[in-house]
């Protein structure tokens, strides 16, 4: 964040609509504008001093610019690397992933900056794809300003766990098969810890079931926060790195169309945070596991370091909107839509 | 909240026996009064500087009256609303439900009142109920000083969700099938979403399986909390929306009869909320669904948006306490007796 | 702790590596010195004005001290207090046991002493066990200066439940049948209940099932906190009462051998605990029943009174680390390791 601009909590959630929400809310209101009967002004004079959003005043704030931000969250949602792949003498397949720690401002909001640390320069880092059995390679540089280290979730030698810190310009290369099929994650496991995780140094890592999951639409998203203060607390809630990204760009789905959404929270300093979907139901994996036990419901919460697998259609077209269930939270930039046709 | 009463969770806290608990927490002390030969004072000393409660001291203070407070919440505990029905020429039940949103002064804690806003004036709102596959209208009119809306949990047409606001004296009709059987939430869906919330626009939305449910006493319980001096953080916590409102008058229950709750999580400001039974295990669906995983145990959490069916029977006459496990919330309200004779 | 030393929750974080980790993070260092290639400091200039923990310059504080604190966190971890035994006319075991509650100094963390009350002289207090369908009885005397209780989980008759006060100098025997089978606690019932349960009278209570289990490395893991200067923050979070016990002195595993933890969350003034796993993953089962649905994860969270078993075999030999997935829990002490050979 710049020096001139500092950011508190406590001053977002006061800004209301012509802030957080206004900045990137405007999809909310186009999609009110559907409703003309109802989103007509009435004469309501008691309306005046109220507490709440009205939200017709906010017409001229639709915004439909791609910033970098929006960019980075959209890139990740469907983006997912599979490394450079090469089959070995026993027919293994090898995957070698290049992953870079490297200091980069990232926009996390419309004009808001947020100095980070990051793998490869996002926020969340990229997310690593494989199949149960491979063999896994991730050449880790650390060109950032201090020590850094990649600890996956997962079964493997624990001498690859990354509790070594790797000091800037130095080399290390993690190896491992993957191991078990599911949704992993991984961050930085230098300490202070929560400081290094926070700063941006995150990612979900799936390793697909060797018998391939069923055709969908597949989407990334890792639940997140932002202390642009250093107060620990977050000034603001992202999904994918940049708050309300998919509010102004709707997540286009076709109707009754599988999609499958890799959903983890490394959210810092909130011990836990929430996925709800609007009309409409999901099945939940948690772990991304198929025998674990699934829930079909439209809430469910993940403490830090938990994961899942979401897999639903929608039945009728229009607009669900989709956030956190912490109402701070969502308000804070933790909220989206999915675009049915 | 009169303007000449300002009390803070701190103070509340502060208060302790002579506070929150004694003003509610009688039947505690008549249950302890079941045991004389513990409950006599002994000759100790140490005892003068004690930071527990001396619940010897508070004889005087228990206390049967039925306030208007807890009228309201013991009705919410049985009283469910099936809406008026008509059988559709498909031979579809319509079921047509009038919601009134209005502000409304409701007593939470004894002689503590609670500035509302209300659905059908309580808070919780009245218990929507129907089974899966009924039409179901909902005819909203706001009659309180802002704009409102009703957010229904469930799958049904995303132009039904309750994004839209609806304006001081105007109308909405809410209309969709009853899909999935379980249990729903509703709330205000208007911004900022934590004030909506939390000044009291939700309830529980039971939508019953096609196939009735083994026949049982019903219990609602919504969970929630109450922020009396806007700072974010409640000052008191309850079920049905009046502190200790069944420490004082404990629900009756038969022995070995089927007890079956709707339990839901409502509470702004804190991440979850959990339910403990004493002396006793429940079955707990989530979401009220029998095909989710279900679990034996006497203590579950629901994050906000949660909710669950819980199925109990009481092996043994006496008197069961049930409350948050947040031992913070249990002092501030939310704390209760089962009776079972 | 003894007046002249305050330490705040804030101060403690502030220390860093000098401090809570410092103390007793050394293991950590010394894993890390397995990595020679990596551990060289490097020439990196840009490195001195880092906020993350420079470990090479704490080679010199490899504690393997075996503190009093230290000792009390070890025998609890495989101390199980099986009662005295008798065998009654009609076959049933019963079992007594001796529960006396005292004020005790803690040391919960190198020397650092919290002014504990304890059922018999340590926190967490004695893991009780006993087999399903057993008679139980609980002694319990009152040597503490305030009045306590002890409220077991489980199924019994509601009066031996300890809502009721046993004051100083006063007895009490609580009398059930083990009763159902699963993981149970155990904490004080007087109120004020935050002050009573994080004072230390708290404990795990294991009713094993009529058919034993698989035989395995079994260990008992209290979550717990410590708020030193009352301020209702937690200063230290541990296992079984002393922060990073398991840091410099790892729990000794066999390759391939079955490893059942007993894992329960005490954790007074934060909503919930967690548990995460490095480089494995283990087969969660809460509250402890197998005819709950288990979860294949590294990962899980526990709200206050939760708990569930975890089983666990490690594939490779090497140091795995465990600790809450809250990293500032983990931080402030709740981290250990397995050594696995």
């Amino acid at each position: 964040m710049s020096d001139d601009k500092k950011v508190s909590r406590r001053d977002i959630l006061k800004m209301g609509t012509a802030g957080a929400f206004g900045i990137a809310g405007s999809y909310y209101l186009n999609k009110m504008a559907q409703f003309p009967t109802v989103a007509q002004a009435s004469n309501d004079s008691s309306h005046k001093t109220s507490n709440h959003s009205n939200h017709s005043n906010h017409a001229n704030m639709i915004d439909k610019t791609k910033t970098t931000g929006y960019k980075m969250a959209e890139r990740l949602l469907t983006d997912f690397d599979y490394g450079e792949v090469t089959k070995l003498p026993n027919g293994q397949i090898l995957r070698e992933y290049k992953v870079v720690a490297i200091d980069k401002e990232i926009e996390i909001a419309k004009g808001i900056k947020f100095p980070g640390w990051t793998y490869n320069g996002t926020i969340p880092g990229p997310t690593f794809r494989c199949t149960e059995g491979d063999l896994l390679r991730f050449h880790f540089i650390n060109k950032g300003s201090h020590p850094h280290s990649i600890h996956f979730h997962g079964i493997h030698p624990p001498e690859m766990d990354g509790l070594t810190s790797i000091y800037p310009g130095q080399k290390f290369t993690y190896e491992f098969e993957a191991n078990p099929y599911g949704l992993q994650i991984y961050h930085c496991h230098v300490l202070p810890l929560a400081r290094h995780i926070h700063k941006g140094l995150y990612g979900n890592f799936i390793i697909d079931p060797k018998k391939p999951r069923e055709p969908a639409l597949e989407l990334n998203m890792v639940m997140n926060g932002f202390d642009l203060d250093l107060d620990g607390e977050n000034e603001f809630y992202t999904v994918n790195g940049y708050a309300n990204a998919f509010m102004n760009h709707p997540i286009k789905i076709k109707k009754d169309q599988l999609v499958r959404i890799y959903l983890s929270n490394l959210t810092e300093f909130d011990l836990l945070n929430s996925f709800h979907l609007h009309a409409n139901y999901f099945t939940y994996y948690p772990t991304g596991r198929n025998d674990n036990p699934s829930q079909f419901t439209d809430t469910i919460m993940q403490c830090q370091g938990e994961r899942g697998i979401i897999e639903v259609r929608f039945p009728y077209k229009g607009t669900y909107m989709f956030h956190a269930h912490v109402s701070e939270f969502a308000e804070l930039g933790w909220m989206g839509f999915f675009e049915v046709e």
